[in-house]
C-alpha cells in the first residue's frame, strides 16, 4: 500500500510504497539525500527528521550513530526507516546533496581552433533523366569538385536524411566533414558548427558549448552527477554497478540523461538546436569513463586495478544515446591508469604540464588525489587515496560545500570566527573549513604535531573522545546544532594529508628533486579552488613555499576537454601526455612504508 | 469488442477487434493472404470464404470482382469484410501467400576464399602490480607481438565484453580482425568463423551460412519476405512506406526480424551460436535495399527514380538490429540505379558478366526485369517494366508458384494436359504455366500473332471477353473451380513479353549486335528457373536461338552475395561492375516508341 510522503522544506510530495525506505522514496521523488555508503546504514549521513506520521521502529544502527538528543527530536537515518502511513519529513540542509556551487570556471588558455570537423557550402545540380547519379555520389562528387575535399563515407544516419533534405532545400546545403566522412548536413545558411566539451566528475558535471570554428565558449553549465543518489564516492558506485548489470546500465543512463538535459539547457540559452552539435569531448576519471561507456569495472575494483582501455576513443555519440547531431562523434580523452584518468590528462594539457620548460607540480585533490610532476617536460604521475575527509565525509560535522557550510575558520587569541556559504546559519563544515579548523587549532597549540588534541576550555570529552566545540547551541547559535571538531576528525585528516604528502614526496624523490626546486604548484578542482593555501601549508599537506608559486586554476579538466574539442593538435598532445606520462603505483613505490608514519605529522614540511 | 475468428484449413484462431477487416485480422494472426493492391479492394486476390458467422454487408467492389456463383457460396474479399461476431473463414490455397518453393540453389562458382575477417589465437600475460597495461592495449600489443598484426581500433561492443572475457578464459583467446579493427573475441578453441550471405528479394529471402575460411556453405534456407503482407509488389510497399515513417519502420523491422529468425534457424541446423557470424553480405534490389536500411524512398518513386545511394556500404550489423556478432559488419553490395540493384550486380558477378571474353545476355525476369549485356566485358544494363503477369498477378486465374498451381501446359491435337505443383488439384496458373499456355495456344492457332483469341470449342465468351477453358468444373475436376485463360490475360502477357523484347533489342542495338551474336543467354531467378525456354522463344520473349545457348542458373544473386562474403577480391569486382556498367534508361532510349507496337507481336523473334 502506498503512503503519501512530504519532504520539507522542499515541498516535494509523492507516494511511497510500503516496505520502501524513506531514502528510496526520496530518490524516487528527486530529493537527493547525501548517502555515502549507498544506503547501507553505515555512513550516518542521510539524517532526516520525522515531523509527523508513523514510521518503522528505531534500529540499533541509528541508536549507535545518532545522539539521544537527535533521536528525541525525531531524527532518523532515511535508509533505515520506512513509513507506516502518511508522513511529513524534514530534510536538514546538510543531508541534501545539492550543493551551492558547481564548477565550470577555469583557467583559459588560448588555443588556435583547429577542429576535426569542417563545413562546406554546396550547390548541387538536381538529377534528371539525363543525369541519374544517386544522391550520395552526387554529394561526394560535389564536395570534390567545389571544394577539392575527398570523402569516402557518409555517416549512415546522415544517409538516411539527406535525400529528402537535398530536395527540401533546393540542393543548396552545408555539410560537415570529419576526416573522410560526411557527418552532418544543414541548410546552406552558413550556420554555426557547435561542439560540446564535458568534464564528467564523480560529483559534478560541467559542460561547455563551444563554437568549433572560433573556439569561443558560448555558454557553460554545471550540474550534479545524478549517480550521487547511488553513492557519493566512486567505490560505492562501482559496487552498485558490479552487483547487477541492470544497475550498471542505470548508472550509465543517469549520466546520459543528465548530459542530454545539460545539452538542451545550453542550446536553449543560445537558441540553437542540439543537433547543431557535431562533435563532443568528454573527460572523466577512469571509473566514471568506464561506467559512462558501459565498460566492465570489476577488474578496476581490485588490485592491480586494470582499466579495460586507456587509449582515446572515438565513437558515434548516438551509440550511447546522446542526443546531438546523429552523425556526430564523441571523443573520449585517454586515461593513464585505473586511478589516473582522462580528467587528469586534460588537467595536464590545460595547465601546460607537458611543456618542456620548468618544474611544475599539479594536484587535483579529492577522495583520490591525482598528482603530476613535470620535470622540464618529463611527466610522472600517481594517485593517492586521500579519502573523502576533504569532501566532508568521515568527519563528524563534515558536509559538502552547500548552504550553511562553514568554509573558513579563524581562531586567534581564543576568539573563534567563521564564515559560512551563503552567510547562512552554520550546519556543518565543508572541506576548506575543515582544513582551516585543523590549521588554526594546530597554530594555537590545541592540537600538537602528532595530532593529539590538548585540553582547552572549548575542548570537551564525549564518550572518551575529545571534541573542540566550534559552534555550541547555547552560545553562538541558539537554534543551531552543536558543531564540533573531534580527535577522530584530526586522525582522518592526518591520513588524508599524509597520503598527499607521500604522493608529492614520492614524485620529488623519483625525480631527484626537492620541494624548493618547484617553480609552480598548480591546484585544480573544486576543493582546491576554495582552500586557503596557507592552511594546507600549515598542516604539511602542500610544500612550504612562497604563496606566489601556487596557482589555483579551477576546473582545469573542463578546460582541457574544451582544448581537445576545438583542436586536433591539442587532442594529439593529450594522447602524447597519456603515452609519455610515467605512472607510479604508490603501493609498490619503494619509500611508501618508510614514509607512512612520518607522513602523519602535522606542521609545515621541511625541505629535506 | 473482439471476436474469435478461425482460419481454415490452417486452424489459426484468434481475436479480431471489431471494425478491423479480415485481412488485418489474418495479418495479425500470421495468415499471409495474397494482397497485391495493399488492401485497397482493387486487386481482387484476397478471396476468402465465410463458412459461418455474421460479417459486414457485401460491397459493390466485391460484386464487381467476384462471380455470382462465388458470392452465392460465401466468397468475399478479406480486405473489404469485417466480422460482426464469431466467424469461421476458409482460405483457398490460391489466396495464401506462402509458396511451396523458396529458391536458394544456384550455380556454384569456385571462389578462392579471401575473407575480410581473419582470426588469431592469443595467449596473453595477465596484468600484475608490476605490469599495469590496460586490457585493450595488452590485446593490441599481443596481436602485434604474436602475429605481426597491427590494429588500431577495438569495436566498442567488443571493448565492453573483453575485460571479463579475458579473465574468464585465462587470457587464452581467439580474436577476429577486420582491416585494422578487432571485431570479435571468442575462446581460444580454434572455432569456426562464420559468415552470412543474403539475397533479400521482394518475394523471397534466401540466406546462406558460410565458413569464412574454407568458403564452404554449411546450410541454406529460404523464407518468404514478410513484407508481402503489406503488398506483393514493390510499388505498393513503397506507397505504404511513404505514407508514414512508422510504416516504413515496420517494413524494415519485418525484414530484420525475418533475417534474425533465418539466422537462428541456420545456426541451429549446424549447432553454432549466431554470435559466431562475424561478417554478413546482403544483395537486394534498390527499393528493398533502401527499405532495409531505412533510406528514404520518395525520390525513388517518381522520375527520374534516383537512389539515395548506390555505392557499397559497410555498417555495423547491430545498427540495424541484426543479431550476429556484436562487432560484425554488414556489407551491402553496390546498386547501379533506381531499378537495377545490387541483386543484379551480384548476378553479373556470379554469372561472369564482367569477364572479358564472349557476348553474354543475362536476365532476371520479374515485375521488373533486369537485363545485362556483356560485350566482351563491356557491360550495359537496363530494367524493363515487365509487370507482374509472370508472377500470376493481373491474370484472371494466375497465382504464385504454390501447391495446386498449373506449372506446365501442353495442348496438342485438341488434347489439353497440365502439371500442377505438388500434383494437387489445379487451383490456378503460376508463371511458367501461364507462359506455356500462351505458347501452346499460339502454336495451335487459337491465338494469332496479334494476340487475338480465335473461335474454338474450348473458347467461351463471358461478358464479351473470350476465355479459353483450361479446367472446367464439370469435366476435368468436378470439385475444382473453372480455370480459364482469357483474351485479357493475353494482352497482359503481350505487354510483359514486349517489355522484355524491347529491353533485349535496345541492348543489342546499342552494342551493334544481332541476337545471333549472343554466345550465351543466362536466365536467373525463381521464375526463370522453371520456365520452358521453348515457350519463351515461341512467344517472342527470348531470342530464337538453339537451346544450348540458354542457361538457367537459379538464384545467381544469392551466389554473388556468397562470393562477396568470402572474398575481398570478389567484393572489389562487384564495385567495379557497378562503376563500369553503363545504365540505360529505357524511357529515354531512342528506339523505344518506334519498337513499342511491334514488340507486342507474338511468335519467334526474327534476327534482324
Amino acid at each position: 500500500m502506498p503512503y503519501q510522503i512530504e519532504f520539507e522544506p522542499l515541498g516535494r510530495k509523492g507516494a511511497c510504497l510500503s516496505g520502501k525506505t524513506l531514502l528510496e522514496c526520496a530518490r524516487a521523488l528527486g530529493v537527493d539525500l547525501v548517502n555515502i555508503c549507498g544506503g547501507e546504514g553505515s555512513c550516518g549521513r542521510c539524517v532526516i527528521q520525522i515531523l509527523s506520521g508513523d514510521v518503522s521502529a528505531l534500529t540499533q544502527r541509528e541508536i549507535d550513530q545518532l545522539s539521544p538528543t537527535l533521536l528525541d527530536k525525531g531524527f532518523r537515518l532515511a535508509c533505515l526507516v520506512s513509513p507506516l502511513g502518511e508522513c511529513v519529513v524534514r530534510v536538514p540542509p546538510e543531508s541534501l546533496s545539492t550543493p551551492q556551487r558547481t564548477q565550470t570556471e577555469g583557467i583559459e588558455q588560448f588555443v588556435e581552433p583547429d577542429p576535426l570537423v569542417h563545413i562546406y557550402q554546396l550547390s548541387l545540380t538536381p538529377p534528371s533523366l539525363d543525369d541519374l547519379q544517386a544522391d550520395a555520389e552526387r554529394l561526394i562528387q560535389g564536395l570534390l569538385e567545389q571544394h577539392g575535399v575527398e570523402v569516402n563515407t557518409i555517416d549512415f544516419a546522415v544517409e538516411r536524411q539527406f535525400s529528402n533534405f537535398l530536395r527540401e532545400h533546393n540542393w543548396l546545403i552545408q555539410v560537415a566533414v570529419r576526416g573522410t566522412e560526411i557527418i552532418h548536413i544543414q541548410p546552406a545558411a552558413k550556420q554555426k558548427l557547435l561542439g560540446l566539451a564535458v568534464d564528467l566528475g564523480t560529483t559534478k558535471i560541467a559542460a561547455y558549448l563551444v563554437d568549433l570554428q572560433t573556439g569561443e565558449t558560448l555558454c557553460a553549465r554545471g550540474e550534479m552527477n545524478p549517480q550521487i543518489a547511488y553513492g557519493e564516492d566512486i567505490v560505492t558506485r562501482m559496487v552498485y554497478a558490479h552487483q547487477d548489470p541492470t544497475q550498471a546500465r542505470l548508472l550509465q543512463e543517469l549520466v546520459v540523461d543528465a548530459l542530454n538535459e545539460l545539452t538542451r539547457a545550453l542550446c536553449a540559452e543560445v537558441e540553437v538546436d542540439p543537433t547543431s552539435i557535431a562533435e563532443m569531448t568528454v573527460v572523466a576519471n577512469t571509473t566514471m569513463h568506464h561506467l559512462f561507456l558501459g565498460l566492465p569495472i570489476s577488474q578496476l575494483m581490485k588490485a592491480p586495478y586494470i582499466p579495460a582501455a586507456v587509449s582515446h576513443l572515438d565513437i558515434k555519440a548516438r551509440e550511447l544515446g546522446l542526443q546531438i547531431a546523429p552523425g556526430a562523434y564523441l571523443h573520449l580523452l585517454p586515461n593513464i591508469a585505473g586511478y589516473v584518468g582522462a580528467d587528469h590528462v586534460a588537467m595536464i594539457l590545460a595547465t601546460g604540464g607537458h611543456q618542456p620548460d620548468g618544474i611544475t607540480l599539479g594536484l587535483d585533490i579529492g577522495t583520490n588525489t591525482e598528482i603530476y610532476l613535470s620535470n622540464n617536460g618529463k611527466l610522472s604521475c600517481l594517485s593517492c587515496a586521500s579519502g573523502p575527509a576533504f569532501e566532508g565525509a568521515h568527519i563528524k560535522h563534515g558536509m559538502r560545500a552547500a548552504k550553511g557550510a562553514i568554509e573558513h575558520v579563524r581562531f586567534e587569541d581564543d576568539v573563534l570566527e567563521f564564515q559560512t556559504i551563503g552567510d547562512a546559519p552554520p550546519v556543518g563544515l565543508c572541506g576548506s573549513g575543515i582544513l582551516d579548523a585543523l590549521a588554526q587549532l594546530l597554530k594555537s597549540g590545541i592540537i600538537d604535531e602528532r595530532g593529539r588534541m590538548c585540553d582547552h576550555p572549548r575542548v570537551e570529552e564525549i564518550d572518551g573522545i575529545k571534541e573542540f566545540v566550534l559552534v555550541s547551541d547555547e552560545k553562538e547559535a541558539p537554534d543551531q546544532p552543536t558543531l564540533t571538531f573531534t580527535q577522530k576528525d584530526v586522525r582522518e585528516l592526518q591520513l588524508a594529508k599524509g597520503a598527499i604528502w607521500i604522493g608529492i614526496k614520492t614524485l620529488l624523490e623519483m625525480n631527484n628533486l626537492r620541494a624548493s626546486n618547484l617553480d609552480e604548484i598548480i591546484i585544480a578542482g573544486a576543493f582546491g579552488s576554495y582552500i586557503d593555501i596557507r592552511s594546507a601549508i600549515a598542516i604539511g599537506m602542500l610544500p612550504n613555499l612562497s604563496l606566489e608559486r601556487f596557482k589555483q586554476v579551477g576546473n582545469a579538466a573542463g578546460m582541457g576537454a574544451k582544448m581537445a574539442l576545438i583542436s586536433k593538435l591539442q587532442r594529439n598532445k593529450a594522447q602524447l601526455i597519456a603515452n609519455q606520462a610515467e605512472y607510479i603505483e604508490l603501493a609498490t613505490a619503494p619509500n611508501f612504508a618508510r614514509c607512512f608514519a612520518r607522513s602523519l605529522d602535522l606542521g609545515p614540511i621541511k625541505s629535506s
